[in-house]
């Protein structure tokens, strides 16, 4: 058994495509030899966002703390503490902040998910300036 | 992508051997057809607790709110908000609520966990007031 805070797990910026302030930590994954599944906590920075992408294997999302929507396809749905997310394989999705605090939230994502085919969704003009 | 808040999700009682004052959410699962794996609430009143017991497959905790222990084996640990606990395969494990708020807490775990074997272990004498 593992017991530790959130804290105490290193926190990394995401770098991928399509990402803006945005870090992510690996709260239990591969080094508790997780048999199944990953747990990740991202905070987005006022402004921020996670890329806009999809990919065949899913999310399950709680949202901890912060405001913010998450892109449903081309579709915006509210998000706020408490709320959760189950993104389905293949669904458009982006998570933003736009509120005034750190918006953190929980995403969890299968084992099978690693080496897997991400496809970043342009954004028609808001990546512009 | 289904978006909803948790206090939404129905609440039932864990009707368990070995659990009081506890209660669950299924919050995503079965019903949205989660690929791999669940994402339970667990919210145990003041005093209350899960069984003690232990079965071959793994929990993915976060602790939301309120204070505890974690027993791991014949160890009491501490929990408090914004915890995370890795209860590998096999380890013999209770939450229990030390505090006099609710303590709350995601559990996830593995759709291969359905219909697997769970051992109760006894609570010498915990349980005899």
């Amino acid at each position: 058994m593992r017991v530790q805070n959130h804290t105490q797990v290193p926190s990394n910026d995401v770098t991928m495509e399509g990402a803006a302030g945005c870090r992510v930590r690996w709260l239990i994954g591969e080094g508790d030899k997780a048999p199944n599944f990953a747990m990740r906590e991202f905070e987005v920075a006022p402004g921020g966002h996670t890329p806009k992408h999809f990919h065949d294997y899913e999310h399950e999302v709680f949202v901890l703390a912060g405001k913010g929507i998450v892109i449903d396809g081309d579709k915006e749905r509210p998000l706020a503490q408490g709320d959760i997310v189950f993104v389905a394989p293949n669904d458009v999705h982006q998570f933003r902040n736009t509120g005034s605090e750190p918006m953190r939230f929980l995403c969890l994502i299968p084992n099978s998910a690693t080496g897997r085919a991400v496809t970043v969704v342009p954004e028609c003009g808001l990546e512009s300036s």
